[in-house]
């Protein structure tokens, strides 16, 4: 199996190196060229375009920023290249409604699109670590699923809906950061109390609250680290408006999305946007006058 | 060391068997008597009133529902009976102002007042699998820190000031209850996609939310087992209002608070006190006609 890689960012890089390292055949493209030269010495082909990164019929992975850019990458003619029997391997975190149009889009054209957005931070990437959220047709799902493999620990299936798998991911964002809040406001109560706000945040994370993300972003809220990026605030900010356009198309109210907009919004106006999502906790911490 | 232990519900009864069995002399003291049959069946002397359980210049634990029931035990006459050099272990979760009161009283008798409420459900605390948040004198920290191993897991030290364990137990509380809310958000909005809510959950407790408090609600919430009593809706309840009561006295806004505030009154006011807390889900489900 030929695979095309597009977007070799923070996460994409190590994805397709794990790729290369499993064996695949590769070729690469991302906006910055440069950014491929490692994976050229590894053994990947360079492609010159999106297009140009599709071998017909068989499999190209997106791992691209936005809904955006992922509507600028497939075009009618790079659907069309991609033809019969092809696999679109859709990976980033986009809407579940740009999923659903592909997914039309591409059965028009006798491929497949399939939803596999990922959770895990970039060492997660690197380290073939990440879990893999997973719905669409059945047959192309056992196609992908050694490929599936080379990148993560965990696969969980969702269903033959193209959307499903990407609402999941949504909804954990989601309540990633709502965690993020909570803690945020936590903490500045402990503050207020004249409180060590790391000592707080390290007995919740070695009693109830004892997983990773609690205890990675927990210890930044409280030790104020939030130049330190895991995944950046402009990206988490993306993440909370697909979040509320989901909501939006399910005709439901999300209170939690709402308040953590409030954040987001006040964060980039004060120009957090590359500063880690974490930086939410400055909210919370400056209306409380700390 | 003799002991009195005053409260035996669900998490007391427990809590008071496993100080017996590691081998203390108890007078223990609940208002409705009866419970505390099994007790005295294993050696415990029962005590007529919360004055009686006191042994002056010994040890004394509370372990009751709230601020007022908190209150009316802690007389004047009760603390002077414990008198000098004793101690007064408060182990029920109750506000950080009414530890503060209570601490200043029991110095002027001579006695201390050792902050040290619990996380863990009645089977933790039934397998002393406990963790404690103590704060308070540093000797009287000393002199019962056997007592608190033979009931926890982990004991976790937050100074000498009287109210900081308590608000440590509060902060930890509103986060899990921020938890609980965000989970029924999210988990509304992958039914609302036609999903199944509990394939969600168990991808998201086995991923990046691997952690109890997230499997165990996370499962109550998907399987809507808020019949399934681990924790009251009435107790949350009750522990919510004791935090937004010590934002207020921070001075400081706890948005997520005062949110889950609004669902725990509707769910008051529909007659939910009686099942679990996470009967809180209802809130957001029927909010989005589910």
């Amino acid at each position: 199996m030929h695979i095309g890689f597009i977007g070799l960012g923070r996460m994409g890089f190590p994805m397709a190196r794990n790729l290369l390292d499993a064996g695949y055949s590769l070729s690469v493209y991302n906006r910055t060229q440069s950014k491929a030269a490692p994976l050229l010495d590894a053994g990947a082909r360079l492609a010159s375009s999106p297009l140009d990164a599709i071998t017909p019929g068989q499999l190209v992975v997106t791992m691209i920023s936005d809904d955006a850019a992922l509507a600028e990458v497939a075009s009618d003619e790079w659907l069309q290249h991609l033809g019969n029997s092809g696999i679109h391997l859709s990976m980033s975190t986009v809407s579940a409604s740009i999923a659903r149009q592909l997914a039309t889009r591409h059965e028009n054209h006798g491929s497949v699109y399939l939803a596999a957005p990922v959770f895990g931070p970039p060492a997660a990437a690197a380290a073939r670590k990440l879990w893999i959220c997973l719905s669409g047709d059945a047959a192309a799902k056992e196609r992908v699923r050694p490929v599936l493999e080379a990148m993560s620990q965990g696969i969980y299936d969702f269903g033959t809906e193209a959307g499903a798998a990407h609402i999941a991911k949504l909804a954990g964002n989601f309540i990633l950061q709502s965690a993020l809040e909570a803690i945020s406001e936590g903490v500045t109560l402990t503050e207020k109390n004249g409180m060590d706000s790391s000592a707080f945040v390290s007995m919740l994370t070695q009693t109830i609250f004892n997983c990773p993300v609690y205890q990675n972003y927990g210890g930044k809220i409280a030790g104020r680290r939030f130049n330190e990026v895991t995944f950046s605030f402009a990206t988490a900010a993306k993440d909370n408006r697909l979040i509320r356009q989901a909501a939006e198309e399910a005709g439901i109210a999300l209170p939690l999305a709402d308040l953590a907009n409030q954040r987001f919004r006040a964060g980039l106006a004060r120009g957090r946007a590359e500063m880690d999502m974490t930086a939410i906790a400055l909210g919370a911490a400056e209306d409380a006058g700390l």
